[in-house]
């Protein structure tokens, strides 16, 4: 039996994602890779973050599940143009799929673009898909030693949002807690509490989605 | 760039798997397989097992996580003897850490050996650890449209857990929706609705896992 490493896949995939990412800016598309877990309310925050613009920027969404178009059937109720990619097993996006969801997309002049990965703590880590930024969701739900099993995703994103944090009152996560962890894993990540499904924290983190995209 | 198929690799870990699986046999161990979510209560889960089954059988717990020993922490706190497999960024345990594991454990006669898998819908549905039952828990904050997102873990499985059903209230998670879609992916598959915490549905799912042990 022979086996080959998949640090050539990795390869193969960085140069598309650096592709992906030069035609974006070609294209004035601001592009956000959103992980987390499955069922931490990736689709939900996309929604909040689509009210809270309220019209200051154009947005699309890549829809990123092994199966099913759940998601993009929220995306399309409030009028966002989407694109629903099935992997068919595979546990994360890569950079292949994003160019050819990209295509498929009708859209034209300065977009957020947000790509919602596979419901995956781990393998999503790997790939970069040509972004500009990754936000990771922990929902309260989940706990809050998330950081501590699977520390990679964390150190590799670049801000952090607290969803269901309406929730609280209903468990023993502390915010401070995860607060300590991502500091030590990812110091420049601002952290965000909110409530999409309420609109708490919401305007503020849409406020800073749209600040970053300009800065 | 030469790829070589997975499959070369699984075939590997099926054989190792059998293996698992005899040497259990051989040593009166059952073997569950407990797959789910980052966050689905799997390890509260176990905590409520071992209460309601209330010594009627001897337990062990090997505990997988990318990184870390909070849930083997958990585990030693109630007594329960325990080994934790830092899988360093692997996505999913496989037959080959079980028979490590397996070594670390000192146990003697019948037990109920419970595998807590690393958080992951996808990676891990693809990978025998010689087990005798895999469980699905599936939390009520994820949402009732994960077996339509993750169809292959579900219809690998042997039994459906809904935990955190306490929670049923602040959400619009529909069981019956659940059921539904349970019914078409793995119809024999019994169906728990549980609450870890509050002891709510433990004993059926306790008296469950002793019978089928036997049976």
């Amino acid at each position: 039996m022979k086996i080959v490493a998949a640090k050539g896949i990795l390869k193969a995939n960085d140069q598309l994602a650096t592709e992906n990412r030069a035609r974006f800016e070609r294209e004035g598309i601001y592009a956000v890779n959103l992980v987390g877990s499955p069922g931490c309310g990736k689709t939900t925050l996309l929604e909040g973050v689509f009210r809270a613009t309220d019209g200051r920027a154009a947005m699309a969404v890549i829809e990123g599940d092994l199966a099913g178009q759940v998601d993009a059937e929220r995306m399309e109720k409030i009028g966002v143009p989407v694109v629903q990619i099935n992997t068919d097993g595979m546990c994360h996006l890569d950079a292949n799929m994003i160019a050819a969801a990209r295509d498929g997309l009708a859209i034209e002049g300065p977009t957020m673009l947000f790509i919602e990965n596979v419901g995956n703590l781990v393998c999503t880590a790997g790939f970069d898909l040509g972004e500009h930024l990754r936000l990771i969701a922990l929902s309260v739900p989940e706990g809050d030693d998330k950081l501590i099993k699977y520390p990679v995703i964390f150190q590799r994103s670049h801000a952090l949002v607290i969803t269901k944090i309406d929730m609280l009152t209903h468990s023993n996560f502390s915010v401070a807690r995860v607060r300590e962890h991502m500091q030590r894993l990812a110091p420049q990540a601002p952290i965000f509490e909110v409530s999409a499904l309420h609109g708490t924290g919401m305007a503020e983190l849409a406020d800073w989605l749209l600040a970053r995209r300009t800065g």
